[in-house]
């Protein structure tokens, strides 16, 4: 016998949850499916413990900063076991508040994985069918798996967060930001790191920002390889070395991270029998308002061909459920500014187009404004590295089209600037704008 | 002899220095006097060291903070004498790249204080005399100095900025944001603290975020006395006792920190003669365009009535400027929507109206949405402070016309929403604008 429901969603992350939560805050009956933990990637293998590691090497710096600018102190050493156990605690504690919510809302929670057996009804393992008009796919991504012998041999970021002690030498394949933002951590915490990069590093971002951070990176001791692909990982546990195509053998290392990009988790769950449009890497296909390819199929999140970032995936959420059982039939999000941050140290954070993206669509329109700065604190510690703002306008009345941000503070800056721009930003706007002085906020105030 | 200029500036801080040079950019013959040190209060007395001890403060508690989420660390002592040579070094840094702008813009410096002869004519003591259509008065402000017994035994903000070494025990007097910045840095730097304020802190800010700092001050070891009010110091330098007006005996107290106010340094100049008005606290009255009382004579930054902030000096000269000799007649600052921050630990920020001002303005049209959060390394930390984020909106429509902030962060955050608000901010824009997960900026997208 099957369960009828306004709603079904499968994956309990953060699409998944946004979905099933605003819709049953408007009044949907909604059964939620996942048989992995509440929060999915960002909460337990994603944002959150990411960040507290960022938090954990971000103190290690700040605690060589004091050094250098007149505290008297001792090295700081990271008890791995315990950081990682009072984060998990944290991780324990929201996934138990996302447990205490969902039941007050309702929402019926079942751990299990679903297959579609129609458009709008799905089986469990165990037996239990559920059916609804609308069936929301919220199943995320999973770290890729190079297909090179000795893959077994390195970690996966998931991994990483399960580490009771440092890597001595680690290796990191990739050049997104996962691997961007592992390498940093890793350096600050006191590894030796070598990123070795296939091609450059954050494509997505504006190259002058990137190559201002990865000269921050070097200079924080961490050895960047570019064009290196790797081809094999050789030795054991402990002890492994990289192949390159090119013939060279690096190592060898204790530790091996794959950080080389993630696949949309897409499949056995009957979207293809039902003829549901993939792209070639397994992205779930959707227009503006979150509909598949299949009527009353719909997709959110990392699954989808969108950016796959945790706010995308909530606003597309909550669009949806506005959309579906709201009534709201226009509901859908506004992704012509979506911000993101790299949270590497220093982080680097973007809003908008780059130089690159802006010259190849505005031509000799585009004026770009950009300026480098030594923080206040950086300039007492007498260290020179730079912050780099960056404004990219378009016309003669200096729209500003893109935002772009290293240095400290970048992460949390950002936000209220990506605000005023989706808003519709312009150069006199900030020239008109009075400062907060002194931050790195205002450094984009007072360009030339 | 009178040398002539096309511009007279009295004052090389943030406002005289700012008018100056823009006046020189826009081709005009600019004398500056001062005969004190270039960049004026905020540069070497001011924001710049206070800054720097902010962040040695943050940095001590970032280091309490580690050895919470596991970090293995022994405690850590400032050098205070090292501290100083590294800050007032770059601080000469900072004055000796003035001097050489000054000289690059061909801006005739004279470390000598000159006094009006005439609406267009000033001398200085040695006999120098010029002359030019427009004086600028940009003399700023200094600490105000209470009328009790006992006052030379406390310091003044500026000889906190002179210490080689902490106080065990600091009584501070006074509630306003120097009062309350020094208190927590000396506070984070491990000294004995009591506050004592005369009525209640920080009565420019939102009271509910001005009582969520006192709680955290608190609990941080700050022994807040409101209502309290300091009639004499007694006893002699290290060892000092403050009496108060209902009869109590504080102390003792090995340091004394007076920060009861500031101001306007307006006297001596000849301006009482020549007619221009002032206010009942001495700050010279000026309009929209920094005109004061009496043609031919301008006044910007803390010597007038205007808010007494770096930023709003830096725009009113350049503002100036560009009215006097660009000839933009009609140019002017837009001070709607002045951001400011408390440097306290943690930073207090706010723009526009809080919420007892717009419910006196708008009444009923007043929406408030608030929330409060533990940040993340926070509850990794197990510790149970919050942020505080709010925004007051008014009408149908929700215009946000106050944000205020409370938290880590909340420095840098602000100035994006400031921004954001002066060009006309609405609930649905925060609501439609993609958050960067995870930061305290989201949070004000976040708020129900």
């Amino acid at each position: 016998m099957s369960e009828r429901f306004d709603l079904i969603v499968l994956g309990a992350g953060s699409g998944g949850l946004s979905a099933a939560q605003h819709a049953a805050r408007l009044g949907a009956r909604v059964a939620l499916f996942d048989p992995d933990a509440l929060g999915g990637t960002c909460v337990n293998r994603g944002c959150v413990p990411k960040k507290a590691m960022w938090y954990a090497a971000h103190m290690a710096d700040m605690h060589r900063l004091a050094a250098d600018v007149g505290f008297e102190t001792a090295p700081m050493r990271l008890d791995w076991a315990r950081f990682r156990r009072l984060r998990d605690q944290y991780i324990a504690g929201i996934r138990d508040r996302y447990a205490t919510r969902l039941e007050t809302a309702g929402i019926r929670v079942l751990s299990e994985a679903a297959r579609l057996l129609s458009a709008n009804a799905v089986v469990t393992a165990s037996g239990l069918h559920a059916s609804a008009p609308h069936i929301v796919i919220a199943t995320g991504a999973r770290p890729y798996r190079l297909d090179v012998p000795g893959f077994e041999l390195g970690m996966l970021s998931d991994d990483i967060f399960m580490l009771d002690a440092p890597p001595r030498h680690i290796a990191i394949v990739g050049g997104g930001y996962v691997a961007v933002e592992f390498a940093c951590v890793m350096r600050g915490l006191g590894c030796e790191v070598d990123l070795l990069v296939r091609e450059n590093l954050l494509t997505d971002f504006d190259i002058e920002l990137v190559e201002a951070l990865a000269a921050q990176m070097q200079a924080h001791g961490i050895r960047i390889l570019r064009h290196t692909r790797v081809k094999a990982a050789r030795g054991q546990p402990g002890v492994i070395t990289l192949e390159t195509t090119d013939g060279t053998a690096h190592g060898p290392y204790d530790a091996l991270l794959w950080a080389v990009g993630r696949v949309p988790s897409s499949g056995d769950m009957g979207l293809e029998q039902l003829g549901v449009a993939y792209d070639e890497r397994g992205h779930v296909l959707v227009d503006a308002f979150q509909n598949t390819s299949v009527p009353g199929i719909y997709a959110v999140g990392d699954v989808t061909d969108r950016k796959a970032l945790t706010p995308v995936a909530v606003a597309a959420g909550r669009a949806l459920a506005d959309r579906l059982i709201g009534g709201h039939l226009e509901a859908k999000f506004d992704d012509s500014a979506i911000p993101s941050v790299v949270f590497a140290e220093p982080p680097l954070g973007m809003v908008g187009l780059t130089e690159q993206q802006a010259r190849a669509r505005y031509g000799n329109d585009v004026s770009v404004h950009s300026g480098r700065y030594t923080p206040l604190i950086w300039m007492v510690a007498g260290r020179s590295e730079q912050s780099v703002v960056k404004l990219v306008c378009v016309g003669a009345d200096r729209r500003v089209v893109g935002i772009h941000v290293l240095g400290p503070g970048s992460d949390e800056l950002l936000q209220g600037f990506a605000v005023a721009l989706q808003k519709g930003l312009y150069w006199h706007d900030l020239k008109a704008a009075i400062a907060i002085h002194p931050t790195a906020a205002e450094e984009l105030l007072l360009l030339r």
